[in-house]
C-alpha cells in the first residue's frame, strides 16, 4: 500500500513572479513553497513525485509597468504579450531546471486570468494529489486589501491543499510585496 | 538539499473516534487521512517520515453515553475515566500498530479539551512540519451547528496544514456521522 511505486504522487505547485522591482525570478513565497515540497515532501524519494508547476499571468497587472508606454500599433500589443510569455517561461525554467538537477520529474505551463479561479479550475482538470501554494503571511487588515489566493483555493480546490507560509525573515519591507 | 535525510519529515495527525454506534476504532475521515498520507508522502520512504498522532479526548461528549449511569461513588467517575483511557488507546494503537508494520517510525499520545485549541496548542508544543487532519467535508449548512476543526487548525495552526476530505462513497447516511 504505502510502498506501491506504481504512479508517483503529483504535487501542483501555483508559483508567481516577484512583485518587487528588479527583483529576478520567482517570488519569495513561490520559492519557499518549493523548497518546502523539495525538503519535506519529496526528500530523497525523487522518483516517487512529479512537480506540476502552474504559473498564472493577470492579464491586467501584467500591463501595469507600461503604464507610460505608448501602443501605436497591433505590433506594440504583440511585443507586449511576447515579453509577457517570456516573463512567464523564465520564471517556469527556474523551477523546472531545479527539478531536472536532482532528478525530480516536472512539468509546467503558463495560464492566464484571475489566478484563484484558473487555480481551481486547472486542479480540476489536471487532478494532482496535492496543490501546494506559497503565501505571504499577510495580517487580517491587509488582506482585506489584497485578497488572498492561497484562502480561496484551501476552500474551493478539488484535492487536498497546502499553504506554505513566508518565513518572516524573508519578508520584504512592505509585506505586500512577494 | 532535497536528499538530505538527516531528520525526518514529522507529520501530526490528529485522529479521532467514529461517532457511529457500534463502529469501532477509528472514523472514517481520520483513517482517509491516515492512508493519504501514506500513500501519497511516505510512499516508500518509510525511513524519511516519523508520524504523530495526537487523539484530543472531549470530556463533556465522552460522558455522553453515560447518561443513564448513576455515579453512587468516586470509583463509579474513576471507572469512567479509566474506560475513556482505554479507548482512546485502543484508537491509538490501530494506527501505531499500522505503522509498525510497515516500518514507519511513530509516537501517539492522548490529551483532553477542545479539539481545535488542543491540536493547535501541541502544534505549537511539539512543531511538526505538517498537519494533516481530516474532515467529514461537510456542507456550509451542517458547519454553521457542527463547527469544523479543520477549518480552525487551517487558519490557527502554526505549521502548513493539510485537511483530507472524506471519501464521498465513504460518507455515512448521516454526513455529521464519522
Amino acid at each position: 500500500m504505502a510502498t506501491s511505486e506504481a504512479t508517483a504522487t503529483r504535487i501542483m505547485l501555483a508559483v508567481n513572479q516577484s512583485t518587487i522591482k528588479g527583483y529576478p525570478h520567482a517570488s519569495i513565497s513561490s520559492r519557499g513553497a518549493f523548497e518546502w515540497t523539495l525538503q519535506k515532501i519529496v526528500r530523497s524519494n525523487t522518483s516517487g513525485f512529479k512537480l506540476l508547476f502552474l504559473h498564472v499571468q493577470v492579464p491586467d497587472e501584467d500591463g501595469f509597468d507600461d503604464m507610460d508606454s505608448i501602443f501605436a500599433s497591433p505590433e506594440d500589443f504583440k511585443s507586449m504579450r511576447h515579453r509577457d510569455r517570456a516573463r512567464g517561461l523564465h520564471l517556469l525554467e527556474y523551477f523546472v531546471t531545479k527539478c531536472h538537477q536532482i532528478g525530480v520529474a516536472s512539468e509546467a505551463w503558463i495560464k492566464k486570468g484571475d489566478p484563484k479561479e484558473v487555480i481551481c479550475h486547472e486542479v480540476k482538470r489536471v487532478q494532482p494529489d496535492l496543490l501546494v501554494v506559497g503565501s505571504r503571511g499577510l495580517g487580517p487588515f491587509q488582506r482585506v486589501f489584497v485578497g488572498t489566493v492561497s484562502e480561496f483555493c484551501v476552500k474551493h480546490a478539488e484535492c487536498p491543499v497546502v499553504t506554505i507560509k513566508r518565513n518572516p525573515d524573508e519578508a520584504p519591507q512592505d509585506p505586500v510585496d512577494d
